[in-house]
């Protein structure tokens, strides 16, 4: 890990002191540590007595921060620091403690609100939907809000999990009271204790990775849409602070979604080394592997979440021009779901096949005496009205809606 | 999709029929399509009509196999096929499906049993922990095993989800019966039905490759510590059925856990593309790219657990190279930690580091007044003894046991 | 590697005969075979003399399929065959023999073609340049068609390079003409001899693993700009080939150009498996890893080359529609530059940015008593023209014209 | 791009500074801006002027750092700085310079040589020879070295190569006159001038993250045979300055290889961003999503080749535990060579065959009639003599030491 002075990285260090301290506690409630020794080592796990950046560079020569923090701790407060542990329960707990509480500061409730508020001020707000880029059938931007809603709603719930298994998972050292210990300690720091150690069975720590990952992507699904939607011929949202472009001061970019697109793109790269089978009782790289991917994928849900939050709160909705855009062919099937139940499907679809061929759909159909024949203009027009044809789109909002409240209930 | 004889297409293209089937089923009932329709529909619903393989080839220029596949049944059974659906709804649902399927029929339960049996036999095998290629403290066979073991347990539940949404996401073709259809569906093909669509919220998919996934992980994990445990300097276990050399007879070369090892190399690669986002209201390429690593995850997961049930059979530990391989400083916590509750840690430490440097470790430690003026011989051979450095080991194989007996009692 | 009947297989089988054929001669020419012997396996190196499929099967158990394709050609022709060689030695040389064969079938130049047809044809066809989304400046379709074929000119300009280094890379048992044997190998195979075997330094096949990654990328730009081309509400190309929707008539899906897009997709984790570390003389499951990757990037190549060609052979240019949709404010900068060189920089910018506000970009300036102060209505007009502000693209698209016709001539 | 002080971010400021610089003076050569702006822009192009951090932040409401670096120098030197270019003609060729600066100042040279000085010690150093883990035959450790130096011989020939398009590829800004510009630039940076702009065709960029990728994979080759070799029961190297652990003082780590190893599992997912097609005339995010891994990229190969030259120059290579973990049927395919000449190849493989059961293989052989009648004791003897089966293992180490010595003149 290189030495960083990142939020992160001074985060993950407090963590380790926490888990040292805890660890310490535990161990001298089991009596396999001196109270008195313990109350020293407490009183001295503060980050200010620490050179943070310094323990840092000694990482590269001892592997991981631990040792030289353990060194440090030591020199203070004597030699019953990290008793029974390893560095890799240590730096592995940090992690899974050092993440949790990122989330908590990350703005996802932020995002939530904004998403909800937008599916219902835009439950009835009718918009071409799209497939394979052409206009398919009529939606609702609410519906598609909904979407965004429930692709995040529920995510980021990290279950923090123990790691405590000694030098090389059989807890030799804590003299058959391990388990009491990995126990209390999971108590002290709100973290799920494990059946075994996990130290070469990274499911805890790759489950972790991938709720941030997900979340990322959820976020990038927006950007996405935001992106395609504001393209210049499209025109039905636009960032409400576009980045400007000096020469060509009509543009108005969509930075916030093109940051936030450019973000989900690293998603499976940094999720990689999550997925390495582990050596042995601890691995020799694919554990040190694992540490930057996961900085990186906090720090860049952090600062999705926050641009995401901020896209939506400024996003601009544009509901003439999404009426606009509408192609009436849109109302396709429609159509011909109302001449199939009077003429049969196959005869329904060859007339819509017809009028569909180019110049004006509404027309055409005015003008088949197919059509004629069993509907009136007003039944006709009726059909081509795209709010007619909205399925279960209120339903799915409720839904949607419905996920969110319970979300916030118990959030 | 690429047309393709493997034995995953023809089961997906038999899930495709059962979601045709089933829908024109749940279509039925809620008085969308004919009975008498459906009656027809179903009675051809049945693979042996069809030219797999032709509809394979088409698929290429109408994007996906689902579209010359109704076209194939409605030739035969008219046009109330595939009512209220999109091609996603189908494809995706038969997805669902024959992953839900294929798993079935993969012999994890033989793998955790051949595990359990290892754990069993050899929970009192001790062997040296390596922790970054170095011996650390000792542990048993058993522990490892038991890992691999508690790696497995619990894998491939697969939860399926429903795919129904119509053409974009609002059922519109469904005349607001959408979710009753789509409950229907539910409960004929066992899918859980989801709040919305998963058209472009890819969760429910990315969840079923990345159960795949993290089994050949947790494959790949019992293959690298045996390709380890089998290098010719450390031959504490080997594969019954070596692949053999022509040149080299003396070779007996660790092929099953080889292979199982080039598979989780395989893994990131493959789940990269669940991690993309989709726009709009149904993808341009992230979806039709999501078919063939599904379909490789699959194929990929069954060889590596056949493979891995076949290694674990075959498996020879040796328990006896295992102990002449022990290094005796191994011992040198165990030591350290009898000195400290006589001498103190600092005082211990010092003792042990003198006595590792070089030569004999036992003899140094016999030889050293400061160890001879607090233990007996006897006492300073129970300190390096082995077995009595095992920790929570054996606590920690229950453990393991018991969520493989609970498992297998639910499974 | 999985038994298979692709094209591929059978390819990589064929030129396996052909490595195992050229060896015995080259070592019959040093004189470290007989030639009776030689010339009794050359006779029986003939792909119909062999079960294919059962050659694969058994690659199951001895780890590649080259152990039992010598046991078979042994059991007919005798003990000369594979002399001095590993299987990896036959392996790697086989896929190199085999990309570069199946790079001559792909077709790269219809691609070309097709493209520079497009240049030629739309050198003049006026379009908005978009850059995130946004109109910016004017352009020509030719150019972009000309960065297409640049994207495409030298592709898959294979380097094959010859793997022989006996059992661990040192030649032994070929007698200290282990190099001489390699020389003639080159000459009879058409590879380069490297200095050094690459047993585990895969430079060699990383780069043509990334050549035909780097191919389909390249078509993958062609097809998303495509997709994003074709959108309803753009409409500027359509395939002439569109996938249908039964339910909606009007939609032409752009199918091609979405299988090659989903295809680009996936290149990342197919090349993934090509930048690991190979570990001491041989590599225990990195080698073993890359062989699927390969059969798949090969076989992508190969149907996105296919598809690429349909889809330029068949795409459809919409100039009319190129130049409707034009928003006059993309000559902002030419405007600006015009009036720049009267007011200056900072003046020019100011005036456009107010014209550019809404409402009519050309009435504003007609308005503007700031520009009519400088400007006549006929010199605005120049500056509004679209053909006036096109820099060089004419001389870019020479130069990629130029590029492609040199690739022709040495091709 | 995140605000950031690394030393990368500030290389790239000052970069940008030098090709705003750059094209000013172009710009006044081909009279597109008065000479006295270029004068006073070129004077405010110094780094200490700006407040990088205060830019990096605007960056991200701008889009890129460029936007508010232009506002900057404007705000000092008016409006002509930036005549003609885009933002990311700007980024990719300050890219371009800070990498082609960056690799200059790593100790790829200092690795190389550390490297050909292990080739020339060692160059008659026998050891085993592994593949797939096991012992196969005799080699040197030189040549393993020569592996290793062949690998890194040539790397990080960074070819930069110049972007500049104008908004959107066309330079129409530049009034016909791009093309001279873009030749004077790539002058005064000593960058290649490509056929077209690269904005959406990123082989230029990709090649460069390649070079740097590869490079770190071949350190990670080193790495992974060094923790190989230095395994506690294989014990052939050691790593000067190894990790220590305080519970166990016999335990040496090797830290260097690990954390050079763990660099280079990180590399394919840094290198995927670079294998996505860019749409049309500038991308949507895909071009942003290349900045951070490339940084990462240029980071990672420095502190590899720091932490690879370290491991190289304290390297401990242990000849006589190389001889003694000779397992002496390493020459089993050196027997059955000296026997196949007097018996025929099928007699001799089922002679070694037998001898290489179990037991002592020498004994065996020295046993066996059918060897006894064909040779003498001291015949076997020299066969079983491992300096007798090199092969061409030193002419190999020649060629790869030829091949550094030439890059060492022209390097």
């Amino acid at each position: 890990m290189r030495p960083s002075s990142s939020p992160f990285s001074r985060a993950l260090f407090e963590a380790m002191l926490d888990v040292e301290r805890a660890l310490t506690t535990a161990n001298a409630v089991m009596g396999l540590v001196p109270t008195s020794a313990a109350a020293r080592i407490n009183a001295v796990c503060e980050v200010e007595r620490y050179d943070v950046d310094a323990i840092w560079q000694q990482a590269e020569s001892s592997g991981n921060p631990v040792v030289p923090l353990v060194e440090a701790i030591s020199a203070e407060a004597g030699p019953w620091v990290h008793f029974g542990a390893t560095s890799q329960d240590v730096l592995d707990t940090a992690m899974m403690l050092t993440v949790k509480r990122a989330v908590t500061a990350m703005p996802l409730a932020g995002v939530l609100d904004a998403c909800a508020g937008l599916v219902r001020e835009h439950r009835s707000t009718v918009m071409a939907a799209r497939t394979l880029g052409q206009q398919a059938v009529p939606t609702t931007f609410g519906l598609l809000a909904a979407t965004w809603l429930n692709g995040l709603v529920g995510r980021l719930d990290i279950v923090g999990v123990l790691q405590f298994g000694g030098a090389a998972g059989t807890l030799a050292a804590s003299d058959r009271r391990g388990l009491a210990v990995a126990d209390h300690l999971g108590r002290l720091l709100e973290l799920e204790v494990p059946a075994l150690p996990w130290h070469t069975d990274r499911a805890p720590i790759r489950a972790v990775a991938n709720e941030l990952a997900s979340t990322v992507v959820a976020c990038g699904k927006i950007a996405l849409d935001v992106t395609l939607l504001a393209q210049t011929e499209v025109g039905e949202v636009s960032e409400g602070t576009g980045g400007s472009s000096s020469a060509m001061p009509h543009k108005q970019n969509p930075i916030g979604s093109v940051l936030i697109g450019a973000a989900a793109r690293r998603v499976p790269g940094l999720l990689g080394p999550f997925y390495a089978p582990h050596e042995l009782h601890r691995a020799t790289g694919a554990w040190h592997a694992e540490w930057e991917p996961l900085r990186e994928l906090v720090e860049l849900t952090h600062v999705t979440l926050e641009r995401t939050e901020r896209l939506l709160g400024n996003l601009q909705i544009h509901p003439e021009r999404m009426l606009a855009n509408l192609d009436p062919r849109v109302m396709a099937e429609s159509v011909a779901s109302r001449l199939a139940a009077l003429l049969g499907r196959t005869e329904a679809h060859r007339i819509v096949v017809r009028a569909s061929g180019g110049g004006d759909f509404r027309a055409s159909l005015v003008a088949d005496p197919d059509v004629r024949g069993v509907l009136s203009v007003e039944e006709l027009d009726h059909a081509l009205d795209p709010t007619s044809w909205l399925g279960s789109a209120d339903e799915l909002i409720e839904r949607a809606l419905a996920a969110y409240e319970e979300g916030r209930r118990h959030g």
